[in-house]
């Protein structure tokens, strides 16, 4: 967590009791500040919503939740350095449809309404998390199904997120990615690597992973591999592995003889490790990396 | 199947010769009843279009093959509880669009045309299912990406259905449920469930497969696993273990010896088992599970 | 590649600087020619904008790269018949609305716009490549999910893609298949053929490989397998195998002895081959395919 706190000003869709459920904040209307005074005969509040948050305190609102999401994606902050204790509570369950949003409890008459009338509507998705796109839009990144980046993703300069990507709230890359695999909430990915088609990073809200997985720097997750452990730079796991934390792993030297066998979590942010699974034997094992991952640059100059 | 018989009130639409391609029921213009006799005079019959379906029945009509899909994913029968015969026969493929439906082969020209005036146009699917949420609203559900449930699928309350879940029709879950995976044509899966990320259910339209899939309470399929057989109460798949029925699987005891080798298939329905691949000898093991799936509750009070 | 050459009328989307961001060619409105001599009184060249290509050079501007993925998706030349060097560099990246094809660098005004007016914006993808159900309309294909398949997609008749199915641009399917796994670029896929869900092949723009893949006719990819080699006809990969080119593959006889081990790279090409992984051993083998992949036909009368 940093402590710095920040100010923005919204534009907010208010349900049919006249809560807030969503709320947009242009980048120029946030700023750092730590004052929280405010001329009341500022134009800027008759138009706006003044909504004040501290990465080091939690979200206390639908508004505030939204200014921390929104502050993720435009990297003013990095995945796990602002408090989101508790923002599953606060967020409102919405329907994103292509007449604006609306309160998932109110969707039944408002879906009744419209067909009555032949006006076509496109429910998006049911959610508490709206997509990045609808919100914040980066030029240097692709995103090829935009329903797969939520609100809160945290996108480095260069990043190209394919259609069967997804990046959570709360996680990221860092710089250029490639990303058609899944990075879960907490989880963040370095410069230069590559996440591969359906390759899957565990998260710690579900499944009962508590570990939190991140990715070192010109790394290479095969497609259809898993990752369980904390991975350290230039490191590949082979296509179609998954390597929890518990799975045991034989180390081999130069030669290719079994060394040793160790836990895969005592190989947690070590370097320049290949691991796979000998297709003779069974066993996963591990050495030396020397198939360093290099983005292929054609696809990353956005 | 039940012998139920159904009676609803649908707003159609129809394709350029005049055929319904597609048909909306709110759920208050459905009702259980056996009587098929309607007052000629009664008002909302010049609104609605009267549809009668049994369960024990197949549909015969557009109309009527979407009363059923209502009646699943408004949870009204469950999946395999009414008859789908011939389901695939009776849909026509319609191009979903931000329009509104069109019959695929009038695409081409509604194209052309909207192109021609400079009107944007979205074609969401093709395709011969609708999304759920353009037709039914469950507000105790999450549907991160609308695009992956299927009219006629049941989603127990509690269910969150993540980016990578998917939902067939005829298919779903019985109570509160994580779905990251995919749930196949014809499998169900009972209550506190986490079908993970990736995680494939066999089905038994495509691939050869031929038994029915089903999932226990407090079932745990890990990241990018799959399952072959139908699984019983509290049992977990280790992430990335395919468990087909033909697979042979050591039976570990509490010392954690091989005690014999079953076909996966000889398992079915058993509860409190533990599938894993030893990391070491490539065997897929079988123990007693001791950490049973528990929901996180602050994913689920939607 | 061929040598024919091509001349479509457009209709395009130009950014703010007056560059074209996207272009629209009719299937009536391409015609294979030689002529690049065009009569300039003819009513068309007011309305339209003429492009012209060949498959034998690469393309120089966004309208050729837009004609030559119209061409593919209309089925008038097949993926690796049309030279597409440079495609990346040539394509803007563009974000896809609701409210039709916007410059990614134009996006963030466009956003603060229309939010600013309460009028509804929906951004569905930001990418080179646009949707194929935006510009192609194929009566006798399904596509689950249309934003995972991009223009440039080349899908035969009879083809179903589902919602966890994505076809790359230059890549798809000769004729009848079911695709509910991901299809890279460059990749074809014979006729008869099913990619299981979640089933991946190997692509060559990332990730290091540099063999191009295809599958052969009657092919089953189970779910969540991979494949490295080119595969020939009648084969089976099992649910959750992932098949390198550097796997070493046990060679099974009739009896189910092992008889030799080749790299699967060696087995490339070869027809009636099923490859599985010994749930005893760990090892992958190879025998015999007895049970061919045969396509259900109701799902696949469009």
């Amino acid at each position: 967590m940093t402590n710095k706190t920040w100010r923005g000003y919204g534009l907010g869709t208010k349900n049919n009791k006249g809560a807030y459920i969503e709320m947009y904040f242009a980048p120029e209307n946030i700023i750092e500040t730590s004052n929280v005074v405010v001329d009341p005969d500022d134009e800027i509040i008759k138009k706006f919503e003044i909504v004040f948050v501290s990465d080091d305190k939690p979200p206390e609102s639908v508004s505030e939740a939204y200014l921390k999401l929104h502050l993720l994606s435009l990297r003013k902050v990095k995945p796990n350095e602002t408090n989101l204790d508790g923002i599953f509570n606060i967020l409102p369950n919405v329907a994103w449809t292509s007449l604006g949003p609306v309160d998932a409890e109110e969707l039944s008459n408002f879906l009744y309404e419209n067909k009555g009338k032949g006006v076509p509507v496109k429910v998006f998705s049911i959610d508490k998390f709206p997509s990045l796109t609808d919100y914040v839009s980066l030029s240097d990144v692709r995103i090829a199904d935009a329903s797969r980046v939520r609100l809160g993703a945290y996108l480095g300069p260069g990043t190209t997120v394919m259609h069967e990507g997804f990046v959570n709230f709360n996680s990221g890359t860092l710089g250029e990615a490639m990303v058609e695999g899944r990075i879960s909430q907490g989880v963040i990915v370095a410069e230069n690597s590559d996440i591969g088609g359906g390759a899957s990073t565990m998260g710690t809200l579900s499944g009962g992973n508590e570990i939190k997985i991140s990715v070192g720097k010109n790394c290479l997750l095969g497609a259809n591999s898993g990752l369980g452990i904390p991975l350290g730079d230039r490191c590949t796991i082979e296509a179609g592995l998954y390597l929890t934390s518990g799975s045991k792993v034989e180390i081999l030297n130069e030669n290719g003889d079994v060394e040793t066998s160790l836990k895969a979590s005592e190989l947690a942010n070590k370097p320049d490790l290949l691991f796979l699974r000998n297709s003779l034997t069974g066993a996963i094992q591990c050495k030396k990396n020397k198939n360093v991952n290099k983005l292929n640059k054609d696809l990353h100059d956005n």
